[in-house]
């Protein structure tokens, strides 16, 4: 599907008002390929066109417009034509629209819905936010224990247009304790009469309700799995997670601690459709925060004026020497930030960590420093290069150390790993190279006398 | 399942040579979590515990090891062993380990297996990395658009053991040209003789075998598929990628980008196993690029050395106004490095971003230049200040402008934009950001005479 052309096709038969061709173009195409072509026209164009669909495909449609875009339609849409869409959603859409929109339309929504399904919003609408019960949905489908497999897949035939996955079912007793899972290939491979009990995983994998999402994510990718259940605090079956809505997550995660890494603030929405003033809130804190850092290395600086004054030739290799640090540092910080997400470090794993970074930021460090050991001979003579060789090999090994124990030091204290961002490493590594570099020159070079400033 | 507990025990049994109590242990155990557990052993003790499982779930358990677990173990096996797994694997893993082996292993094992079998690893293991058809599996169930739906149910039945999937079945004719797919979902809700051919959706979404595995990946996540086709460049069906397999691969490219970002070279292992060398070289060729780099600043800084000479108070401010730069031109090198590989922004978006940023960051820049221009005053005075706080602005628009501009240069001569890393950028804005602000003070305090210097 040629996404752009479809695009323009949509368009160009909005324009001309022309609703049975822009139906016939719209009966093949995938709804999210319909979606991402519309949501950025006016929201009376987009009523047009979902109003032009069948009830499930419109509902599945608005399913697949960006949140923030569904809010801004849900308001301009009147209480009936709302109301017949989040009818027919998923019950975890439904449960996340629900939560953005404003109290009154909260309330006029509600009457218009059965008893159950008012609870069953309201509850799903009811955890916090990044927790597994803030991602799962409630339309699962269950099976009891005594069931053979055929009735099990007659079972599951008639629950599949309310349920979001039937490939895998929730064996629950009548309190709704989960008991185990079995798979529809199960069902389908075991002979007619053999029991549901007998053909279930009692092994369960699970999350609890209040488990972080990440955990919820890990799972599925660990165990391969096409839904996680998530179970109560007295192990009662609640929701299910499924693979897609994991992988959505597992993305929105990964960026989030892409933009952190890059000290940019958490964005709602996409980059591309982000306004001027909200990217410039998302950046303005840590960018002045920083100015803040850089100051320190200033004050070092001005601490050492005398010795800058003396030998002027020192502020040469300055950004370098204190850059380099900071790269070995934003190295580190980003192998532990990447690999404390993903759980391929843990908390426990520091002491070996921190061993062997030494190692090789040692090895990093020397090769550098023989670098520029031969650019300060070239520029100042042997003291000099010495001065610098030796203030390489200390920066790049502090550097790697500050960015191997930030990330982990905020773990420690309950804070995201990726706070640790780059510039912020870097920044700390400034302030400890520039002092670093003037008082090794200070002590090598010999404190400068008045005398001794150039005329 | 308490992992740790899980591979305590497993671990004691072994050192007791317990194997009955160590089948015990392993039977009710999730084949990821005994790989887990037995992946850090010596070779002997992996072989121990994967030869007193089923043939099946050791399969299960040796594709759930790292691939350079495999590798090792597969190297220490006699060949009747390892053929016996790799007779059992599925079709992509198989490839996979086939395409690490040596040579002479590679020869040694194809003898064992049947004629159709090696022609499918040698055609699976004949694709590019980061292809498509490197992640594909031939293990797919395929159906004839003439069967009913009871037909198709009861040959997707006999196919499962041998397929990764069969929620969802691809329609093929003779010659394997793909006319459409159907879930077995679709298949257990109709009626028992409606036909494939009017249950299966033809507009299907599918990838090329050469296509990049990147785009697989999005496929699947956008659309929520189950499995993707893929097909060659006639058309037809070679292979599907899973959405396991497809959440491995985003997890990887995710990691990928962000070491990149952080100037890490590609690690092929975990950061938890990986070693000291070869940390080293993954880190060390930027490291010593950057500090030619950064070499300029030097220079840059040299050529102003009657400037800094006459006014060292410049030097107080230099750290903070070139990482200011290179901060500003760090966020923005980060949101687009990952809106480039998530597909949020593409190429011909540019133009618009490149004004938006422009707005940003003048924005940004007016705020920083306002915070130190009192703190110019209060170290300075006014001219300072002013210098100050003209060079800030300047520096956060050109370094917002390069952190925009490098990810779109790079993507536009097909070269991964990840390597407009934060440290690559930072260094870049450094150069430009010494140079406007010494040729600003300068022009604005004058050029210094030989007697303006302190005596």
């Amino acid at each position: 599907m040629q996404i752009k052309d479809f695009a323009t096709n949509v368009r160009e038969l909005l324009a001309q008002r022309d609703i049975v061709q822009l139906r016939a173009l719209l009966e093949e195409a995938h709804p999210a390929d319909i979606a991402s072509c519309i949501e950025k026209l006016e929201n009376s164009d987009i009523w047009r066109v979902l109003s032009s669909l069948p009830n499930e495909r419109r509902t599945d449609v608005f399913g697949y417009l960006p949140p923030n875009e569904q809010v801004r339609l849900a308001k301009s849409l009147n209480r009936r034509n709302l109301a017949e869409i989040f009818l027919h959603m998923s019950a975890d859409e439904r449960a996340d629209l629900y939560n953005r929109l404003e109290p009154d339309q909260q309330a006029a929504l509600l009457p218009g819905l059965a008893h159950a399904e008012r609870d069953d919003i309201r509850n799903l609408a009811s955890h916090e936010e990044g927790t597994a019960g803030a991602i799962m949905t409630s339309d699962y489908a269950t099976l009891s224990p005594h069931l053979t497999a055929s009735q099990a897949i007659e079972s599951l035939r008639h629950e599949a247009p309310d349920k979001e996955t039937i490939y895998q079912a929730y064996v629950i007793d009548r309190s709704r304790h989960l008991l185990g899972t079995v798979s529809l290939r199960d069902l389908i491979v075991a002979s007619d009469d053999a029991r549901v009990s007998g053909l279930m995983v009692e092994e369960v994998i699970a999350s609890r309700v209040t488990d972080p999402q990440v955990e919820v994510v890990n799972k599925i990718s660990k165990y391969d799995l096409i839904a996680l259940p998530i179970i109560d605090d007295q192990d009662r079956l609640v929701g299910i997670v499924t693979y897609d809505d994991a992988m959505d997550v597992a993305e929105q995660e990964a960026t989030e601690d892409f933009h952190r890494v890059g000290t940019v603030g958490r964005l709602e929405e996409s980059v591309r459709e982000a306004s001027v003033p909200l990217l410039y809130r998302k950046r303005i804190f840590w960018l002045l925060a920083l100015i803040f850092g850089n100051l320190l290395s200033g004050m070092g600086i001005a601490h050492y004026e005398a010795t800058i004054t003396a030998y002027v030739v020192l502020v040469f290799f300055l950004p370098l020497l204190i850059a380099s640090g900071g790269n070995a540092g934003a190295q580190t910080a980003t192998l532990m930030v990447r690999a404390l997400a993903t759980g391929d470090v843990q908390m426990r794993d520091w002491g070996r960590m921190i061993g062997r970074e030494l190692a090789v930021a040692g090895l990093l460090g020397i090769t550098m420093a023989v670098t520029v050991y031969f650019l300060g001979v070239a520029r100042g003579g042997i003291h000099l290069a010495f001065v610098v060789a030796l203030t390489m090999v200390m920066v790049v090994v502090v550097g790697s150390l500050i960015g191997m124990s930030l990330p982990f030091l905020l773990s420690r204290f309950r804070l995201d790993p990726a706070t640790a961002s780059v510039p912020l490493v870097t920044s700390i590594a400034d302030v400890t190279g520039v002092l670093i570099y003037f008082s090794i020159a200070t002590a090598l070079l010999g404190v400068p006398l008045p005398a001794s400033t150039p005329t």
